[in-house]
């Protein structure tokens, strides 16, 4: 019933909160369908008629599922979670449960939203490094302290095999590159994210290696 | 077991994140200590040694509960939903439960980041304005065309009876009063803002109505 038709993902290869629900994707085995929507060619084709009337925020992600078109990266997850059930992203344990939450809400409210590029263009390019380095310095701060203690080889919990249920940190290499961060203050971020992109779903979900990944990026 | 010790919620009155969790706790008929967090006096009490230990983000709100300090207001409410499980706050159905989560997710990621005081610092008094109008606008538009298909008498659902599980949005006065956002293009949130702020558990978690509160603003 659910698996049919196929999801679609409306996706830019670029975009950490598509490549979030990518992740999810891959590791909960759904086969989708990409759709492509361009940010930068044709003035954002995420403007487009007929993708506003999919998603009013005009942001990627979004996904068609069982009918139901959703935004927001966050509640596709929680989604994907409630509807499909195994292999199971959350832990158990509804503590732990809570520390993944404020761990993912702090990344995707308190960090992404402030360098996403409809803001990076309002803030002007002489200023966009400098307000990009304060987001992610700020966030990154509260991150690695949070994270020192709530962390074992992924986010929360100290399990040694992979288990899906501990991930959820967008990996960081799209939202530091650009701008030039320094992640040596960083060690337990920088440790996380090696172990998270050394994962079979983060490595078919990677930027490098979607359908609209131009050649010249490829890898 | 889970009732004590009492729960303490590091709020401060104006602050549209905590009135979100003060809502939660209200419907849910859970008994709480206020710890006020004056986020203007001191040059930002948030900016405390003793503050930032308990919560890297410096942020309010924050839930000390169960032994465990949650930080971001909608994985606060998650954790109240799976611990605390009546009255619900969430709809049964997952599609609709994913629809509550894309609305909250848009208001706290796609609009409250971009005008929170420390961005707003950042931006400077002159452009404060336009910036705030235009987080605002931008989002309002999304959300309006949203709740259009989504919405009942609240949010999410066209139960008339004020079940606790169609609700979620975070009231507007508080963002749009102070950067005068014209309403009139939003007549479904407006309706619901009206719906909502009839509740009880609105009253009583209200801005004007806290011990933070100070008297000349108190209703």
């Amino acid at each position: 019933l659910f698996l049919s038709p196929q999801p679609i993902l409306y996706s830019y290869f670029r975009s950490s909160c598509s490549w979030r629900v990518r992740i999810a994707l891959a590791l909960k085995n759904i086969d989708y369908e990409t759709v492509a929507i361009n940010l930068t060619k044709d003035g954002g084709q995420q403007f487009s008629g007929e993708f506003q009337a999919l998603n009013p925020m005009k942001q990627v992600p979004a996904l068609k599922i069982d009918g139901i078109t959703i935004g927001q990266s966050l509640a596709i997850i929680e989604y994907l979670e409630e509807t499909r059930p195994t292999p199971r992203l959350l832990p158990w344990d509804p503590k732990k449960r809570a520390q993944v939450r404020m761990v993912s809400d702090l990344i995707a409210s308190g960090i992404q939203p402030l360098q996403n590029l409809s803001v990076l263009k309002q803030v002007g390019q002489e200023n966009q490094l400098t307000w990009a380095q304060q987001a992610i310095t700020s966030g990154f701060n509260a991150l690695e302290q949070i994270l020192q203690s709530t962390a074992g080889r992924y986010c929360v919990g100290d399990e040694v095999s992979p288990s899906p249920g501990r991930l959820r940190l967008p990996p960081s290499p799209p939202e530091t590159q650009p701008f030039k961060v320094d992640l040596t203050p960083y060690p337990t971020i920088s440790r996380i994210n090696k172990s998270l992109l050394a994962l079979e779903a983060f490595h078919v979900s990677h930027p490098c290696r979607q359908p609209d990944t131009p050649p010249e990026l490829r890898a």
